[in-house]
């Protein structure tokens, strides 16, 4: 029995590939692992069967057996720990592409995470335009930090590494605002790494269960 | 020559010991592991020679000898992978130990710092109020769901590891508030954890740079 991932039944981005499913998707790709997936309306994920799963009823999920994880940052880092070509062999190395995952979730993501939902749920306030300007440059100060520290490299250390496929999955998320377009070496880092096969076919898989939702 | 930590030199709380170097400092004295301390001030944090060790302009990083890393939830798992006491030796104990430090880093945490940052940067505005009310309810809603998850358990998963410290450092954010008074299981979950003689020991040392400042 293959290993299962839970993704949304009814994509809320209509399958742009934003959900946190697509992380782990990806990795499985770049890792050669292949998993089986369920998908979950949103009445499920607050079911008690999926809460013994995930106490905050979130997707993704990860059942091996009868090993389950949730995060999608700690499955992706469990994926490559088990298996090979996300993260490097040297030891400092390997700590650095960690360090970059973490980066991505911990700092490069609230601000983005926050602009995105600052839109669900205020943009029809009266003071929306007014926090959407503080917004932007709470984000604007990490993606100039960041386009920095890439510098010219094509990856943020070495070779293309979990702590990429992290923080691409971050930056997509501000895709549809055009802010990522204002930074060249960012704009083509999301470029170059949506291009990989690997990425590729994720997206594809969770397209599919969009078109066919 | 001991390992250095970065922290900041004019504490932004005043030493109530929430500044991020804590969970490094805690996670250190945990493990027992000797480290020499550099104060920056702000100024200093947005200097090359900062933004070389993280380019985010960030505290705490760590450096040892040549390794250089930043992020407090890479730093604590880099210690707790290099010493024993803060992970399990159980392959799948130790990754749901990790799974948890991702959990309060990417779940538990940004509600409680979105929170905190709209004190601070929006406290005057004539919204303050109303956003409050929005700001808390995302707050309880994962602090009643991580009181389901902990139980009547000590810890959140059998012994105290890497990830109980990072959540509780997460809840200690909301000290002020009084909010996490309205979770006795998890209130008693922080007082236990503040009760370990590391963290005191780590919360004595950031305290001194402070009352020296």
């Amino acid at each position: 029995m293959p290993p299962v991932l839970t993704a949304f039944a009814t994509s809320p981005d209509r399958g742009q590939g934003l959900a946190r499913d697509m992380r782990v998707r990806w990795a499985l790709e770049e890792l050669g692992v292949a998993y089986d997936v369920q998908l979950l309306s949103f009445a499920e994920m607050k079911q008690p069967a999926h809460l013994a799963r995930n106490p905050f009823g979130q997707i993704p999920t990860w059942q091996e057996g009868e090993r389950v994880l949730f995060e999608s940052g700690a499955i992706v880092l469990h994926l490559a720990e088990q298996h090979p070509g996300l993260l490097p062999g040297d030891p400092d190395a390997r700590m650095r592409a960690i360090m970059w995952v973490f980066a991505a979730l911990s700092t490069v993501e609230p601000p983005i995470v926050e602009r995105s939902m600052a839109w669900v749920l205020e943009r029809e306030q009266p003071w929306y335009a007014q926090r959407l300007v503080i917004l932007d440059e709470r984000v604007h100060a990490r993606l100039s930090q960041l386009s920095a520290a890439l510098g010219d490299a094509p990856w943020l250390d070495g070779d293309f590494s979990a702590g990429d496929l992290m923080m691409v999955s971050v930056l997509l998320r501000l895709k549809s605002s055009g802010i990522v377009d204002a930074y060249p070496r960012l704009a083509a880092y999301v470029t170059r790494a949506t291009q990989r096969p690997a990425y590729q076919r994720a997206f594809a898989a969770q397209l599919a269960v969009f078109q066919n939702g």
